[in-house]
């Protein structure tokens, strides 16, 4: 669905998939061929904001590009796993460490292999161009596609029930 | 036509363009002028999904990367022919190599130099934003355009159909 | 609102933000991580327009990037501030230092960092895809997304009102 | 106007803007500030069609990359005029060179330098993005925007009123 039918204070960790999610489905590669992912400068935004306010952000990906570590570790992300094969066990190790019941955390993802995360996380989220298996699977679609601004739609949402959005200093400067 | 009138259980192989099908008509190109194709990363689950099915797969493009090379060989695609003038005798021979008749073979391209082979194919498909001529030819046009998913459209029916999407492990992991 | 509601010959000064502003909200990155800027050519052709008929213009970021120095150097922007934590000091200095009043400036911003400067210049305006927040608080919405020609709207804009469109040999040429 | 009115059979030569015609206006620069101009593969076709049915091509544009001579060049286009600051003087000496009347001559350009060449072409061409005062000035506004394949759409135009489209071994390989 795309309204939020869920309490939203009780989000305390995000987990993000790259490509489809953070990065467009569709990008460039260089002249050897790496895929260059894309960034959303909005959604850059509120991830800062998010892990400067003590909310756990988890990137789970089955790709490895040394610009997602540059980039994201950049915003203040620590727990970046990339080159994950299979998700679900790399999800829950997460949320173990970091003392999370999966009711607390919202998984945003786009294609088939986020689906048993999908699952297992508190708030299934979706961009507006996910597979349509993930649509169905989805508690929330975010009316911003993949890359495009997905990622700060959710995080704005969880972040203004929890009076985080716009309060202090914080939200003006770096 | 966009609805798929074809029994998609009698396809065992698929041969792709790559510009304007695979990768977006319109690219960046680097400093030096070597024009930047683009991925779909949908199109790429899909591929490396069917490889691993055992369907046969080729890519046959007028142009020469090596970009092209390192992206689709690491998704499993062992045919991929570049710099190639005239598709037709290109494609004949991929089918004969691989025992494969042409009504089992779905060849998928979107401008002119593509129409013999579109003629050749059991079931012609072209990218929604294909030239005029491709599609009057094409026997199905996908809703999605040129490197936005029209590749994961075609794979995804045909592997429904064979009910080989979503089915196992191999769905959900690499 | 969408229309202007200002007396356009009023203004002397621009300042612009440049993610989500003169480049799009999402862009690129290369393959060592470093977000690609993009650039719009009608905002360029604006841009070294106005500098040439006297106008000031100034650039206010909180990014870093050589090619923005590059790009707008070129186009005879003297004032690029990157790095800029906190807008509003930067902002205020900059218009003094011009001798310009802050109701002969216009700024263009689409973040919330943004919003201390909008609230701050004479006439705040914004791209069509600006947060919620700035939406709400900006005098106008261009019709042009961020990076796809709302700089060029608004210094066309005022240019016409000052009769310094289209006028003498310098809109045709270098 | 988005027909055209006037007799295409006399048409033998097309001179191109690069800038928001054969590339978009927002485009992507590289790490060192270098505008990445990007090319429609469908644009391409045409062009090397064109020039191997004898039709003259040439280009000018303001700026200058390294980039378009290499494209351009590899499509067969050996007249290309880059760092041009002011276009009619040098589109009238490719006419008379080339021994083209004005009336045989097609010119695409989208922004105000584009002016006094698109008043002194036979057909004004523009693309779909154009700036207002071009949309004004042309004789025939495409449906496709810069980048985006209206230079194909105008070629292809041309050469079907000649019987050169889809004519001979040409059209369907190199």
């Amino acid at each position: 669905m795309s309204g939020i039918n869920y309490d939203l204070t009780k989000i305390k960790g995000f987990a993000f998939d790259i490509d489809g999610v953070l990065s467009p489905s569709t990008i460039p590669m260089d002249a050897e061929g790496t895929p260059l992912r894309m960034v959303n400068i909005k959604d850059g935004y509120a991830i800062q904001l998010a892990v400067r306010h003590g909310y756990k952000i988890a990137i789970i990906t089955g790709g490895t590009a040394k610009a997602n570590d540059v980039r994201y570790g950049a915003l203040g992300v620590k727990d970046i796993f990339q080159g994950v094969a299979h998700k679900l066990p790399c999800f829950k190790e997460w949320i173990e460490k970091n003392n999370l019941d999966p009711s607390e955390v919202i998984y945003m993802g786009d294609d088939i292999p986020d689906l048993p995360v999908l699952r297992a996380a508190g708030l299934a989220c979706a961009p507006h161009d996910a597979a349509s298996e993930v649509l169905a699977t989805a508690d929330y679609i975010s009316r911003f596609t993949g890359g495009y601004g997905c990622v700060r739609d959710i995080i704005e949402q969880v972040m203004k029930a929890n009076g985080d959005w716009m309060s202090g200093d914080k939200a003006f400067g770096w």
